[in-house]
């Protein structure tokens, strides 16, 4: 006998992160009830199959920074008003999206795809850090900002690319770390803290 | 221009309840990396789309009790070793699996997929309680079991059924309402105390 229908789709919903078993049973019996009201192939459960279809098959990397992209470049390279001298390194499309949004940088990015974790069988290879030499040597970068987060790996990547960068003319920066906005020092952890007294800057 | 197929995506996961916009396009990244991969028509987005057409294509209403069921009867009304003297009347397909967890009945049920609620504009034929009673007179029911939730719109609802059962030698029942095992009085609220006093039975 075949897995029933309602099952299998509750077991599919449940593979997506964050989703236990509960949560997949509402969402699918939601599904079902909004899909049932729907006419033909406009129900939420045909649009829903719809999009993730056309998302994976449509959706790839760029070929200049990998940023996720339907087209061949992706809109940020293909901009001609972004600043072509300007290289922020990211560890993921979510950490572009958020330099994005703070609308702080007007340069183009590299999106790594990961952090250098040995322990985790991730090298340079993995983040395919030769294709990034090769763009980087084929472009007019006089700055390269590292944007990998500010915790052990991202550091240790962060550091790995510089030692790469050495030797040419390009600088690298690294995004301030110290205490956030309207952050109260009471409750900043002890790490962060120390790190904002270290790097403490002239006022 | 077409929207953006990761835009699309994220949009239509943020139309499933208690998805926002931020955790839709965490889930719409996942399954693109999940996805990619992937190998050809198995990855995660894939069975996602395939599951849900197929649910919604497949999964009707019961013929008898309007359970969720991929065939013409559901399983419950299929199965022979149910009591076909004893029908349970529910608010939705998740309270008759909530009280098929609990083991503790082994007769049918009758799923109304909502409760009066005339404010909203659900009434007696939206619950289709004509089929019901339909249903009733051509079985050899003995007792009907009202467990429609204990609020006001599931107490109307039964209350509403019991009226167009009178005359009937069928016998109509309503399930215990009290303090909830292991509930401690202190906690109870008011009206499930008041409840339980009122309704308290012979020990």
């Amino acid at each position: 006998m075949q897995t029933d229908p309602l099952d299998r789709l509750v077991l599919e919903l449940a593979r997506l992160p964050g989703i236990g078993e509960r949560t997949a049973r509402r969402l699918a019996f939601y599904i079902l009830k909004a899909s049932q009201n729907g006419t033909g192939g406009h129900s939420l459960a045909h649009d829903l199959a719809h999009a993730l279809t056309d998302a994976v098959e449509r959706i790839g990397f760029c070929r200049d920074c990998r940023n996720l992209s339907a087209q061949d470049r992706c809109t940020i390279c293909n901009d001609p008003r972004r600043d072509g001298t300007l290289l922020c390194v990211v560890e993921s499309v979510q950490d572009l999206r958020a330099i994005e949004a703070s609308s702080a940088f007007r340069g183009l990015y590299h999106v790594l795809h990961g952090s250098l974790s040995p322990l985790d069988g991730i090298g340079p290879s993995e983040l395919r850090i030769d294709d990034f030499l090769v763009r980087i040597s084929n472009g007019d970068f006089t700055e390269i900002v590292l944007a990998t987060n500010a915790n052990v790996e991202g550091d240790a990547t962060a550091l790995y690319l510089a030692q790469r960068l050495r030797g040419s003319a390009i600088k690298t920066t690294r995004l301030a770390s110290g205490i956030p906005l309207g952050g109260e020092l009471e409750y900043i952890d002890q790490a962060t803290l120390s790190r904002a007294v270290t790097q403490r800057r002239d006022f």
